[in-house]
């Protein structure tokens, strides 16, 4: 299956049971003959499907170097890109070179953001091995690191030359990882695709992980394509954000991931929208019922009040006012802007209406 | 006087004397009021012109904060650029900020990389204040820091949103860097300005700087407009370098700066163009006196068949042919492509006409 990304420099996004080993022939039409790739990948991916890459690049005519980093989000930093950029001075890399990443999230960032200054700029190929890097691609090319102060406060807009996603590489993923990605393969049915949401619904998804990939990309594909005048282009992709990252701020005895908090930033979103008449009633519980089908948790140890005030004190955004990502009904999103201090006191009445009705 | 420059994203780049003090009104229509302005500039420079400028953006109404670098090439680091980030993450700076350089050309370089890679890039203005940053603006944004394994591997193309360029500042820029840029001046004027070199050769240049500043980035955008989609586009530019940078990587016992070396490498790249029958003969003797007239040096302490060798060897370009530069005659170039082997042959023949002809 493929998803071609019409958006600045369009590229193909080739999702496809076992393609791992195909990546080398996939890639050969790109660059000239017996260019360097440098497969950036961490210690835990590169162990279980570097050869197979390298194997496969090789066969296609490039010479393959590779630089394998210790795994974790705490080293997508500047320190780890200068040692990607040492990397590639030292074999002499030009711009007729590339890299491709192989792993997460943390590693396409980095990786891609490695390319995207190395030089003024060369190709980069990702082959994401995570549920949360095949159905989150950077459609518009931003990558980058994080700084101590923040995180992604590094970054800039270069797009892949080519995705390649194989959903097999999904097997060996831990659960934790599998379960984060579904809560954005949830999120996508929440906001635009109603079939993928009854798919979810009825448990249809883990089977057809092609087909599910390729939906999430196309989504994310289409938010892109539609809103790219528009003001608060792709808002419809924060749904869940205003809440879930106010939980991740909260922090707690047992810190969500991303995922997982803004899983429950799903639930609390639908649950304002249903007490502002917005959101269809049931929706909440809807969401809530495929979240823990899957194994994400929907409750939070914070007071319901204590979210709201953390959510309205978000910074992300200037001025007085929130915008808040509501849903009319599964499928379909609308934009609510809402005083910081009104959302505190509407949130109270939802929480309540929610405690009176269990 | 104003060039707009019409590539990429277009802008224009005023140069004017005392405009160092209108920098806030001309950046003021380009950005939210109230926005936050970084300065980034170096321990030389700041001194002498970092109180106009803070006035001058305060006074339009942005809210002014100062990063100062110990000043010197070996700053131009991903170290300092760390700094820098700090420092706009520290002021909370959104994507409706911005970043404005204050020096010569290692300022605009690493704080227009600071600025493209923050937060997916923000907007960042020049006010250059040596003459090679004046005459040699980013005209298609290319910015960067050095590595310590070689200059300027890591960078992006990100244009600046305004260059303000105050000839007047030249005024306390020690006489190496302005001798440095002359060289600079005299290029232009060899590959691309039969006029601006009948100025240098009548010392018409340094009362009028505005004139000059403006015709030199005049001659750097028109060969950036007209090459933009021919193969070795702004090649000219590179004229004087095949033998400058060989002979910087020569060194010596008083290594050159950059622009000296191009210098030198401008009177062996006419001579061998001479020996050719490609120069208009006397060309190189009408730039040895051009150089010598502002201060530049004309010969080298090296063997010059060993600089032969060194520029054989320049590895920016693959390949068993080098791409020189020849100048027809003042003010016209042609590309000459020629055997690394032969090159050497040829320039122990050019050199040895030379000293017959002394």
């Amino acid at each position: 299956m493929k998803v071609r990304v019409n958006i600045g420099k369009p590229y193909d996004v080739i999702v496809e049971n076992g393609v791992l080993d195909r990546v080398g022939a996939l890639v050969q039409p790109l660059f000239k003959a017996g260019a360097q790739a440098m497969i950036v990948s961490d210690s835990n991916v590169f162990p279980l499907y570097g050869e197979r890459l390298v194997r496969s690049l090789s066969a296609a005519g490039f010479k393959v170097s590779g630089f394998v980093f210790g795994a974790g989000e705490a080293q997508k930093t500047l320190a780890t890109v200068t040692q990607i950029y040492e990397a590639m001075a030292e074999k002499g890399f030009t711009r007729d070179d590339f890299v491709v990443t192989l792993g997460g999230g943390t590693t396409g960032d980095m990786g891609g953001f490695a390319a995207a200054t190395f030089l003024g700029g060369i190709e980069y190929i990702q082959v994401p091995t995570s549920l949360m890097a095949q159905v989150d691609p950077p459609i518009d090319g931003e990558v980058g690191v994080d700084l101590p102060m923040g995180k992604n406060l590094v970054g800039v807009f270069h797009q892949p030359k080519l995705i390649v996603s194989d959903p097999e590489t999904l097997g060996t993923l831990p659960d934790e990882y599998f379960i984060d990605g579904m809560g954005e393969v949830i999120k996508y049915g929440c906001v635009m695709d109603e079939e993928l949401f009854g798919q979810l619904e009825r448990g249809e998804v883990i089977d057809r992980m092609e087909e599910t990939v390729c939906r999430c990309i196309e989504c994310k594909h289409a938010l892109y394509e539609t809103d790219a005048a528009v003001e608060n282009a792709h808002a419809a992709l924060h749904f869940g954000h205003t809440f879930g990252t106010a939980l991740e701020k909260l922090g707690g005895t047992a810190p969500l991931s991303h995922g997982l908090s803004i899983g429950i930033g799903m639930v609390m979103a639908a649950e304002v929208g249903e007490s502002f008449g917005i959101t269809e009633i049931g929706t909440a519980a809807k969401i809530r019922a495929v979240l823990e089908s899957y194994g994400l948790p929907t409750e939070t140890e914070h007071d319901f009040s204590k979210v709201a005030e953390a959510a309205a004190q978000n910074k992300q955004t200037s001025g007085k006012q929130l915008q808040l990502v509501l849903l009319k009904q599964i499928g379909s999103t609308v934009l609510h802007p809402i005083d910081r201090s009104y959302l505190v006191l509407r949130y109270k009445i939802a929480a309540e209406q929610h405690r009176r009705k269990q």
